[in-house]
């Protein structure tokens, strides 16, 4: 089997990597031309990885879009979810006949707020998918790469595709699971970067594991109920895309979104980090999505309305956090 | 109000101290006279809570369980699973008119496997009982004790006794919800011990966030499915008893569960852990009458078994994780 993934990424390196492991070929499509000739070269990824890892020597890189598609059985979107609508626009012209599209970016598109697997849709249309497939869960790349023992999910509308997928993937180290509910998968991946966000900052003001622990709880509440409101299933929540992803968010040196979070909460505002970070946080972004969806559906989402105002009305995490806390006494649900 | 409350031990001096904050009269019983003197004539707690730390001078102790009762508004019980009958025979005799009766343990009876809410029931029967009321969720007393926030939640079957007791505990860094479903949170609850040796396992073998996130998440579904043969309602696994009591178990440094199971993993084996240990780990105990309930349901519950045969029957902890791996690929339900 020959798939093309669009993206250089941490990501898309693993994932090519699983790929090769199982005896598929694999091409690598990226506009920077220094990691396109490292990985074809010297078989590593330095900016991502650093020089002590090895790649099979089997993945191989391109900066030509069309080289990356021609001749590929599946397409995989292995990029910010910023980035996502641009690839599929340049991607668009180069697909002749319809393909498993593949999606492992968690957020929304920044533009419309769409949903990645809706984006995917109104790019490339019906003429040139055959499935949408998105691969969600626990799964941070730089354990992946190593090998180590994860297991994450195959989702889609089309349980066919998504088993296809699954046989693919799987092996002794990366376990798939299948899922049919999309909406849901797609939703809770993307907002649990928020609720990881929220977690770092409980970590960074030093509050202790049950304070982390009931915002996580909470925040998986806020998630299934932003969810619902989208026709999620709230067993979801409890699975792989939605537990899983977020217990590996909130406590992951990995994590990105957590790491922000932390050195938020630790300087008791969010000023610095924003003016000074130049990383992709997934969850910034989302979170101003999710803020927008809630107030248009009249949800009342306490942790993600707090952390809106810490990121972006110069709120102090400590003083948010009292506030939340004298919210009425009530029950779980 | 005057609330009796049988222990002397980290839970119950933790809550003794939130009560007192709250302006209520405590008095704790416990058996080791050195440690009522610690409480009443040093206001510490040494054999917890190191000499650092001192306790509000309005927390008494005595050795006489008549004292603890008399004139007690409400009666609580902070022991060890396996002490709670013992404390039930003693403490029957002395209740002289109905009472809410406050249950914190999280286990099962070792003799009877029954709920400890049944187990109160049994031993102290209608005529004594004004309400069973259940205090669980993510809260580590390492940490109630320093007045840190924690969540927690107030369980019951009768509605107007689980406010009494979230009334009489909150403030402002203890928060109260309220839960309908006692079985579901009482098998949560206990069953969240075994799943925490598991995760201690995945972490002394140093398999990683992904494979940890992991086994947490299967866990959850194999806690949940248990649950559901008991007529457990799923959403409650997402709530504090649940997603919040299973992650700060898995997590933390104060978790004995967690501990164990690392100490587990790092040996490979369970034989030197389980001939040195001397510690309550709670989640030893449990994983017998789980495995029992679930051989008697004919339910399959991978992790269990595998945790089973880790303990008691010589499994090595890295082969039985290749063997759960090799399991076929199925869908996440």
């Amino acid at each position: 089997m020959r798939i093309g993934i669009a993206g250089t990424g941490t990501w898309a390196t693993a994932l090519a990597q699983v790929l090769v492991d199982n005896h598929h070929q694999v091409v690598l499509y990226g506009r920077d031309q220094n990691q396109i000739d490292d990985i074809n070269s010297n078989h590593q990824n330095k900016f991502y990885f650093g020089d002590k890892l090895f790649l099979s020597p089997k993945i191989m890189a391109t900066g030509d879009i069309a080289a990356m598609c021609q001749d590929a059985d599946m397409i995989m979107l292995c990029v910010p979810t910023s980035a996502v609508g641009d690839v599929l626009i340049k991607l668009a012209p180069h697909i002749n006949k319809k393909k498993i599209i593949v999606n492992t970016a968690k957020g929304f598109d920044p533009d419309s707020g769409m949903r990645i697997s809706e984006l995917i849709g109104h790019h490339l249309g019906k003429g040139k998918i055959l499935a949408i497939v998105s691969l969600l869960g626990p799964s941070h790349a730089e354990e992946v790469i190593l090998r180590h023992l994860t297991l994450i999910t195959s989702v889609s509308n089309n349980l066919w595709a998504a088993r296809f997928v699954q046989e693919l993937f799987a092996n002794d180290y990366f376990r798939v699971y299948l899922l049919k509910d999309v909406i849901g998968a797609e939703l809770s991946a993307a907002m649990k970067n928020s609720i990881a966000i929220a977690a770092g900052i409980i970590d960074g003001l030093g509050l202790g594991d049950n304070a982390k622990a009931a915002l996580m709880t909470r925040g998986l509440n806020e998630m299934v109920r932003f969810g619902r409101r989208f026709k999620a299933r709230p067993a979801t929540y409890l699975g792989l895309t939605g537990v899983g992803d977020l217990v590996v968010t909130c406590g992951s040196k990995h994590s990105r979104n957590y790491q922000a979070g932390f050195a938020i909460g630790q300087a008791d505002s969010s000023a610095v980090f924003l003016k000074e970070n130049t990383k992709t946080v997934e969850g910034i972004r989302t979170t101003i999505t999710i803020y927008q969806k809630m107030r248009k559906s009249n949800l009342s989402l306490p942790i993600i309305e707090a952390l809106y105002q810490v990121l972006f009305e110069g709120a102090k995490p400590s003083m948010t956090i009292a506030t939340l806390m004298k919210r009425p006494l009530k029950s779980e649900d």
